[in-house]
């Protein structure tokens, strides 16, 4: 059993964290910080939790956070930059929602994020936690960079063709479309429900903060610079990404083989059946990713479909399959929930 | 550990009834029935059941229900009255799903549903599995009528109400609203997304088959014939019930302590604190009923608001509550799930 | 051929004014104010009207709204009550969509409105813009408060029943649902597509602002005042008000011939064969109301179903109506749209 | 004025030529067939159109359509080709919004259609109703193979760039999203709400039948065979197409330039400014297709956006932008609805 703390849970992936956590058999929620809510109730905001958690929003000075095993920052970016470091010291270990410690190229994250980084020499350190690339660091790991939910389709969807080194990887295409949840919960008119209901539309296309991030996870499994033309859409569901990659094929191999092998011991990633096409819904609450591979007309054009919820795989559920590993309880602990469909 | 059937799993309530059995701790699967989809792995039609089910549908004929202990008849109207007895004669305990013992009036019944009721002699012995009112008669009973979705969610509304005889039961009004999974699986115009979303709409105001069940139910209560007006409508969601009723008050009492008191013990059905208003989706994907009760401007008609889950406390979840309390497992045992929001 | 201004242009009852008036045939749209995005194409804003209008948001300031025949405000409450008078003493004429003076008893409308109200003595000259009403009186108007949308649809299907006499005015009840758009384009969290999507919820049950001005309309029609319990919801569609409302009959009447008599020569109300369930959709875009009449199980009470459009018939629509009727154009000009299905 | 029969009218495509047909200036319905609904009053099956149009479905046999000038054939594939060759020769101008007449190679089309060809003499007679591509042909025509809704947005998008020869055309990609209306109002399990609703997925990716269509449309323009993925997804709104393009540039020109000139005559598309995202309800209920044109990071991959009304331009707009011209009316008349938003 250990203590956990969540700094800044008024958001949708601070919500997921106590569904989950409030579930997890090893996990006691020793405190959840929201300066703007502190003294209320956590399920006066989130009357979905009523019964399941019982906690008061803290105000993050009088938190003891220094209590807990391990942090959750399910803040905006620029705050666990902030305050990692005297929590490591501590001896506590981190877990970041956010995007703070997910680029290596501290240049290139405060050209993309707009801010200049507090703690840069933490950025080398921080292990990047797709466990099905990074299980073993993230064992060891004190400060983990959660990733991002497009990244996390994206680059589940293209590791057994890149590693394999079977396809073009100058020009790689993620067309990636989000359910407005990944837009978090704050209040913007593009988001209502009048405007994003029965509506589609692209956005970010000249360049959008997850691109770097693909970019940089894609060339260290190519072992070299990738080349990735990256468009992001909002799709009128709630949770759910969907990432459609198209690459040029440049060795003939069985692509059924090569996905269902590499993942065969993953216990969150699913290759369905050849000709499958993955619904989102197939995933809706759970950690799975599934994936399908296609070569239309048997040309040279390979096609595959990754689906996520956002919010779990996407967000606070790899974050806790992250956890599992950090504290060496079974990887799938308290994360097996079946999908909820319809 | 019990060995449990499923006759007829193809359709909403079925996959529901999957996806929490499979998660259930004393519960094993042995047989899910299709006549049509007979030989066809379950993960096939829901693919969200991947890596949580290993099983096939099967021909009832072949099924062997025989070696179970409780069979769930999650199939149309009509199906469990002919197969119920024999069961039952073998030892097997049955749930119906469907509304084939809900009605103890036969000939009501029979006009309601348009058919000839196959074993009237059961309708007497069946026990109206609405655990709130009958939990004693259903821990003995070998056959349980499964509540209807409307009438759970009206009756557990209603029923503090007409059990303290403070309100005029003879103009009742339940002003109900469904989401589309209410309707089924089937493949029909009127539940189209294209029809359906984006769209609000009465119907079966002249009548409606859930009408009967509620009248008898809540007379039940009031131990006199009560008069009820019940509207049900569709609305652009998937899961959910709300029910907004209407009733003259006759006596003044403390609404809110009268509700807090009635429910204080039952674990799915939750008051929430005066002033509130309980959204659909605090209840999603989980088996509880979230109630509150307002007197608007201090006037003489109280409205209760009332929400459920249409497929777990309006069905799958109350069915397995059932299964619990006719087995002796704890009433909530693999029913606790935390509700999906967003 | 009229000069109209748009005063406050920038939410949904602005751009459904812009969609409308810019295909009316006798208007010329002179102005538009937006303080906040004065200078910027109104296209920019409303891709959906490039091709159709070339106009920039102006300050009020610099808007020459003294060459407008008629302003319309489309602003929140509060503002066109201090601008009216300015205006009219002018000659210009005045539709005001907000609700400043929809409340002919001042006092109560600073209750629920939390304001002093600017020109009470405008308020008893303002003619309440529902034309099967007051259609001789909005002919001579300078000045119409254009009704909300809750209460156009509540009064259109409460009206025959109140003028013919024959029910229980002491408790009339209104359960009321309504499409997000109705909240307007504020950025709020609440009306986000991840909070109000998949979901239903009643909401103001305590008391909402649209209470006072049905109660008002209906006591009008009724000679005396009325008793009324009004219960509006939130529903996942854009557009769309369904009232369901119920009363007890106290004369036996033809309420089919009732209805269809009273709105026969409504251009804009259209009674629905007996037995029929408008749907929402079935209006869409368009300036109608539709209703159907019931009596359920023959019993004492009437169930009558009203759908419109809130952004038309229960808004911009109904003020081009207004606008039509005061100008002396034919009552239907360029409002005749049909309604988008599906 | 002319006199037009629609064939078929029961499906999406024939409400909305109903709605646009029945506001058109020029424009007098003589009939509308449906086998299943002969004898039913048009507004009982579309209730939106009470008060707009006043015509009984008829039996196809006793329908007169030899008395009208064109028909619209408004049915499922493979029913014009068997009627189109009877009302040529009797002087009647057809219109086909099915699929029958657009691929020219009839072994192709029996191959994707799965059925013989009835009248393989009139494909090559029927002129593609493209107007943006074919207009002074359509203006000749007699016979019009209405384009598919997707090929539409697709081809409009990819046009400019090849027609200027600029990019690589062994290797296009069209990723494109669909509302759920595409699938036609059959009774259907998979666009039920309920399964697609708060959904996303891809489907036909080892082929659709608008691969070929899209591929002859495109090697036409070409002069050559082009190479195209193309990769249909189903979106949970009603209506819009939203196709993003991909293709590799080989030639550095302006490309908004290119695009602003190509269409700078064409009524009904519209390009927008640099960095714009067309949403697909920014031409809701409109004959319009917007675009916009990216080169992200000033790499070598054009990314175009293109969206329609999978209704209007995808289907009964486009058809009757072909009618006007075929007749000689102004190409716009009756088809400047301005778009529906929010």
């Amino acid at each position: 059993m250990i203590n956990v703390g969540i700094v800044g849970g008024t958001g949708y992936t601070g919500v997921e964290l106590l569904r989950i956590l409030s579930q997890h058999p090893e996990v006691n929620i020793q405190a959840i910080t929201s300066r703007s809510e502190a003294g209320m109730d956590v399920t006066q905001l989130f009357t979905s939790l009523r019964g399941h958690i019982d906690l008061k929003f803290s105000d993050p000075a009088e938190s003891k956070l220094d209590k807990c095993d391990l942090i959750f920052f399910a803040t905006p970016n620029g705050i666990a930059m902030q305050q990692a470091s005297a929590l490591l010291r501590a001896g506590i270990k981190v877990i970041d929602l956010a995007a703070d410690f997910r680029i290596k190229n501290v240049t290139e994250w405060e050209k993309w994020y707009g801010m200049s980084h507090a703690s840069p020499e933490l950025v080398a350190e921080a292990v990047y936690g797709l466990p099905e690339i990074n299980r073993d660091k993230v064992k060891d790991a004190r400060l983990i960079a959660n990733p991002g939910c497009y990244p996390t389709a994206v680059q589940l969807g293209f590791l057994p063709l890149i590693e394999a080194g079977i396809v073009d990887t100058d020009r790689l295409i993620a067309d990636v479309k989000s359910g407005v949840s990944g837009a978090g919960r704050k209040a913007e008119v593009h988001t209502l429900f009048a405007e994003s209901s029965d509506n589609f539309k692209a956005y970010g296309v000249p360049g959008h903060r997850h691109l770097p991030e693909i970019r940089q996870g894609l060339s260290t499994i190519a072992g070299k610079s990738i080349g990735l033309t990256f468009v992001p859409h909002l799709t009128p569901m709630i949770r759910g990404i969907h990432a459609t990659l198209y690459a040029k094929i440049l060795k003939d191999v069985d692509l059924q083989a090569l996905y269902e092998k590499r993942y065969a011991n993953e216990p969150f990633v699913d290759i369905l059946p050849v000709g499958s096409h993955p619904e989102t819904r197939s995933v809706r609450g759970s950690n799975l990713c599934r994936i399908a591979v296609h070569r239309p007309q048997n040309g040279d054009i390979v096609v595959v479909l990754s689906v996520t919820d956002n919010l779990v795989k996407g967000a606070a559920g790899q974050a806790v399959q992250n956890m599992n590993l950090m504290f060496g309880f079974p990887e799938t602990l308290g994360i097996r929930h079946a999908p909820l469909l319809p």
